[in-house]
């Protein structure tokens, strides 16, 4: 059953570091004191090893903003109801979102995708993906969210996503989400992962108040006690399928499909980390491919990413998902893989390097 | 003598700080949770008090990149020899630079200008503004760097480039230094300015080692003692006379220009952060108009925007002025304006607000 997974994690090769030494010598000739861009030299060196040659390019990009609903949106850990996922993809279909914009100013693509929305299908779009698992998760704070089958086909779908991605000559893939009540499955993730407790994580979404916060964590700790089996299996597929959701599932199979046709992935915020984390329990080596794109505003990411040992890209206060981080990041990429490719050397520019 | 100086200084205005109800009402309009972009929507309402109206721009915008050079130098507090102030500039000109490589990636223009380089005239470029006010400054560990007068004269610099962007139509201009040794003048502006001690602030600039950092902390000791007149007086033109610089003076003169104009400034970092100190010094309205774009991983940046009360927007780790850091910043600057113009509302995309 886990045939076309196993086989998109075994094309996973971890980049070659014995590249990085020539990545270094040709950034360190550049016309700058050594590793005086920071972050930048950093991301291009990764880069370089991804595609392991010049010129470095993150273009052209796709951002994958993937929608799911979540049955755990009942327990009322979110100040927004569940329709407005079905509102916020259409949308994304007609431009109005934040990731439409930011997309644009960034100059990377957007597609929209139905992982899971609760409803029928939506009505076509040029950019929208009809790929809808089920109707939402079921509520996981009384039994599994998906059962396995159905998270499969969620990673399924991301791997499909990423392979036509790549040959549609994209180089580079970005992460975002929608879903109503998406922080709470990316919380309990987080728990069940990385051993952090909801009271230390869990925050309060798109608004909530601290009796709000207080409830929502109540709720996470009950869906990991009701899923404890699946935790104690230390199977990531059975517990992302116990805690996560549609558009968490997709993002996870997205990043390893990504990462098997060696394009970077930009990781978005706080969900998109979690199925990141999904995705390299999954399939260590992907994560030579991914970059984690912002430190959101959004309780527990900080310590996250410290469990994590991840330092994102960017700290601009963000909690919005959609995948806005990751276009924002996209373009500090392109940025760093242009110094790689078009900076003059000491030599060629006839500057004295340092003593 | 002061006139053309003190005329730019009264045509600055604060912004109209009851406009931000209006604008943070837009903000809150859109199809986000509140407050969601964070940095992004403080950053789309502080360009709104500055432009008034929508649609929000920065764009065109136009990086200037100032050089000059400095007699500190000769104490030995660089890694690197003068010679590459000139060297440098003419990377600039020939396009082989990081800030070419970034001002193109982020789709603004970059403008050189000699404001105080070692030598002679440079040949004509394209991009090169000959501004030469003397060919670098006095070695401040003995005396002022500059003339009261020369100060000037650099300050009118930044004035005329601010004027002659505004008639070029820019939105914005993103400030820039190049020259040998300038962190040791930009410390020693912010000991005098901050009362900070050499040895808390004091860096490695292009990589100087613990007993080089340690050394320039006391040639810095030495300028501040030697200057000790000038910082007493408490005059900001004085002080940036004594300690300064021909483009930290020019760039001063810059943003004050440009805020005269209604133009936004992103202000580059540790450097340039120093000529935004002496600008609101100067003229304390000039804040209004500048945004700091990041935390220069130079030792003593993080204290000197702590000891300021200014958060800047980027943390990458960046060390290496020129500009790299405010042609980023542009971009982040554009993406909050867009999301600020192009969103749409809730009502408009018949999208469910929170209750």
């Amino acid at each position: 059953m886990r045939q076309k997974l196993d086989a998109a994690i075994a094309a996973v090769r971890p980049v070659n570091q014995a590249l990085a030494t020539q990545a270094q010598a040709h950034l360190d000739d550049l016309t700058k004191p050594r590793g005086s861009l920071g972050r930048l030299e950093e991301a291009a060196l990764r880069l370089f090893l991804i595609q392991e040659r010049a010129p470095l390019s993150v273009d052209p990009a796709m951002i994958h903003t993937v929608a799911g609903d979540h049955g755990v949106a009942a327990e009322g850990v979110s100040l927004f109801p569940s329709e407005v996922t079905r509102q916020m993809v259409l949308n994304f279909t007609r431009g109005g979102a934040a990731i439409n914009v930011l997309a644009k100013t960034a100059g990377v693509g957007l597609k929209v995708v139905d992982a899971g929305v609760a409803g029928g299908p939506f009505e076509a779009a040029p950019n929208l993906v009809n790929g809808k698992v089920a109707p939402g998760t079921a509520n996981m704070a009384q039994g599994p969210a998906m059962s396995q089958a159905q998270c499969l086909a969620a990673l399924e779908l991301g791997l499909d996503l990423a392979r036509e991605a790549a040959d549609q000559g994209m180089r580079a893939v970005g992460t975002g989400d929608m879903g109503i009540a998406n922080t709470t499955p990316s919380t309990a993730l987080y728990c069940a992962f990385l051993g952090l407790a909801p009271k230390d994580v869990t925050g309060p979404g798109t608004g909530l108040d601290a009796q709000g916060v207080s409830r929502k964590a109540t709720i996470i700790e009950q869906a990991l006690k009701v899923n404890q089996a699946a935790i104690d299996s230390g199977d990531p597929l059975t517990i992302l399928a116990a805690l996560g959701g549609y558009e968490i599932a997709c993002l996870a199979g997205l990043i390893i499909g990504a990462a098997s046709r060696r394009m970077a992935v930009a990781v978005d915020g706080f969900i998109s980390t979690a199925a990141y984390l999904c995705a390299i329990r999954l399939c260590p080596a992907a994560a030579d491919y991914c970059f984690l794109s912002h430190l959101s505003a959004e309780t527990g990411h900080a310590a996250v990413l410290k469990a994590m040992d991840a330092r994102p890209l960017l700290h601009l206060d963000m909690r919005l998902g959609e995948g806005t981080g990751g276009a924002l990041a996209l373009f500090i990429l392109r940025a760093a893989a242009n110094i790689y490719n078009d900076m003059a050397t000491f030599s060629s520019a006839g500057v004295t390097d340092s003593e």
